[in-house]
């Protein structure tokens, strides 16, 4: 089962994004939604995995930034 | 059924994300790809559905940009 994270930090860009893109998704991709402003100890891996801005989704190495939210500096 | 369509011009970004993102969407999903290196006649249905670079999903209303490979005005 593919396994992705959709980093985000409740922005309206990326709330919008989030409800558009995980209507899309294979109901068998599980995806863990991590809001980085509850779980700002969460931001590091967020950055260890390539995420430069929210919203973004991380699917094994892979980072698709979706839009432009804010910046991942901006969250520290 | 949802339709989506997948605007692209062939670059590098434009494929990793193509690649990333439509083994996610449910198969329900039916996807358009629309290379715009090779129809540069659609260019301005992307601009119209609000996209400003590629590669992007456009559903509906709502235009995702995924990261980013090349802007909509180097495609005219």
């Amino acid at each position: 089962m593919t396994t992705a994270r959709f980093y985000h930090a409740g922005c309206p860009v990326c709330v919008s994004a989030e409800q558009t893109l995980l209507n899309l998704l294979d109901p068998a991709v599980k995806v863990e939604v991590v809001h980085l402003g509850d779980q700002p100890q969460r931001v590091a891996e967020a950055e260890a995995a390539g995420v430069k801005s929210v919203p973004a989704l991380v699917v094994e190495d892979q980072v698709l930034h979706l839009n432009f939210g804010a910046s991942i500096d901006d969250l520290k």
